[in-house]
C-alpha cells in the first residue's frame, strides 16, 4: 500500500530498482509535457472560438493540465502518494483525449489526443507499480 | 459516472438542487482551508526544526496542500470531475492526519490534524455523491 | 530589501507588530478570494460563450486566477519574497479589472472586476510595505 | 507595455519574429527546468536534514518553484503579461541561487545554484525583451 511508503526507500532518490527509476523518469517527462501540450492547445482552442472554445472542453483542457502538474510533482518530490495521483492523472488524461477527439480536423487537438493518450498509459503503469508494493 | 457529466448540468451554477450546491460549497471552503492550513503548518515545522522538518511529515504537508488546491480549483471550475480529484484528497488529508497526529505536544499540528479530517470527510462524501450520478 | 528577509523575523509567525501581521492576513484573504472568483468567473464566461469566451478576456482570468493563488502561498509560507509576488499580484488584478469591466452589463463580470481592484489596492499596499523594510 | 498586448499576437503562436520565438520557447524550458531541480533539490534537503532542512533553504526552493511553474504557464499560455512573472522569476531564481551557493560541499545545491543562475539570466532577458515592445 502507497500509505507504508517512505520517501527514503523511494527509488528515484536510492535507485535499488533500476527499472522502476526509469519509469518513475518516464512518467515525470510524461506528465509534464501532457501540461504543456494541454496548456498550449487550451490557448489554440480559445484563439480558434467557435466550437473550440466550447466550455466541456476548454474546460477538460484545464483539468488535465492541472493534475498532470500536481501528479508531476508528488513524484519529483518522491512522494509515496505518487500512486494515488497518478491514478487520477490517468483518469483525466483519458477523459480529455476523448474530449479531443470530438473535434475533428484539428492539427494541434489530433497531438494533444496523442499525447493524453501516452500519458494515461504510463500513469496507469505508475499507479499499478506502486499499489503492488 | 462522473464522465458523462456536463458543466453546463452542474449544481454550483444552476442550483436546481440546492442541497449538492451547498455540499459543494462546504467542500470548497475545507479544501481551501486546508490547503491554507498545511502551508502555514509547513512552515512551522521548517522553523521549529528537528522531528517537525523531518521528510516525511514535511512532504505530505505538501502533498496535501497541493492536492487540496487541485481539488479547490476543480470544483471552482465546476468540473464534473471533481469526483476524481475529491477522492484523491481524500485520501491525502487522511494521511496528512495520521502523520499530524504521530508527533505529539504540538498545537499547530494538532490543529492541521483535525482540519484534514474534516476535509477527508467532506471530500469522501463529495467523491460518493458524485460517483452515484 | 526583501532579500535581507528572513522567514524567522516575519510578522506573520511573531506578530511583533499587529498591524503588519492583520494586513498580512488581509492580503492572504484577499488573494485567496481573487483567485476563487476569477475562477468561477472564467467558467460563467466559457459556459456564456460569444465575447465573454473571447481568448484575452479567458486568458488574463486564468492568469490573475494563477499569481494570486502564488501569491497566497509565498504569504501563507511566510516568505520574505512576498513583496515581489504582491508586485505582479497588483499588475495581473488591474489588468484583469480592465478586462472584465471592458463586457457591459454582465453581474458576475462586474463582480470579479470589484473583487480584482480590491486585490490589487490590498496587494500594492503589501508590497510597498515589503520594500520600505 | 505589456498591458496593451494582445493574445493573439504572440509570437510563439504566430512566428513573424522566429528569434522572439526561439527565446521564448528556451525561457519555458528553463523555467520548466528550474522548477523541476528545485523541487528535487527540496526533497534532497529535507531526506538529508540539518543546515539542508533550514527553513529558509527550504522556503526558497519552495518560492522558487512555485514562481518557475506560474512563469513557464504564463507563456505557455502565450500570456503578455508574462513579462511580469519572467520578472518576478528572475528575482526568486536570483535568491535561491545564493541560497543553495550558501551551503558548501554539496553536489545537489550546486547544480541547483547552477540553474537558478541560467533561469534568472533567460527570464531577464525575456522580461526586457517584452516591456520594450
Amino acid at each position: 500500500m502507497a500509505e507504508k511508503g517512505q520517501r527514503g526507500d523511494l527509488d528515484l532518490h536510492e535507485p535499488a530498482d533500476e527499472q522502476a527509476h526509469d519509469a518513475m523518469q518516464e512518467c515525470i517527462e510524461e506528465c509534464l509535457n501532457c501540461h504543456a501540450v494541454c496548456t498550449i492547445t487550451l490557448q489554440h482552442c480559445l484563439a480558434t472560438g467557435g466550437e473550440h472554445a466550447e466550455v466541456n472542453l476548454v474546460g477538460v483542457l484545464l483539468d488535465c493540465a492541472d493534475i498532470c502538474q500536481t501528479s508531476a510533482n508528488f513524484m519529483l518530490r518522491g512522494s509515496p502518494y505518487h500512486v494515488v495521483t497518478c491514478g487520477a492523472c490517468a483518469e483525466l488524461c483519458r477523459a480529455c483525449e476523448e474530449a479531443c477527439r470530438s473535434v475533428a480536423g484539428d492539427e494541434q487537438l489530433a497531438h494533444c489526443a496523442d499525447v493524453c493518450a501516452t500519458c494515461a498509459e504510463v500513469c496507469d503503469r505508475m499507479a499499478q507499480m506502486g499499489s503492488e508494493e
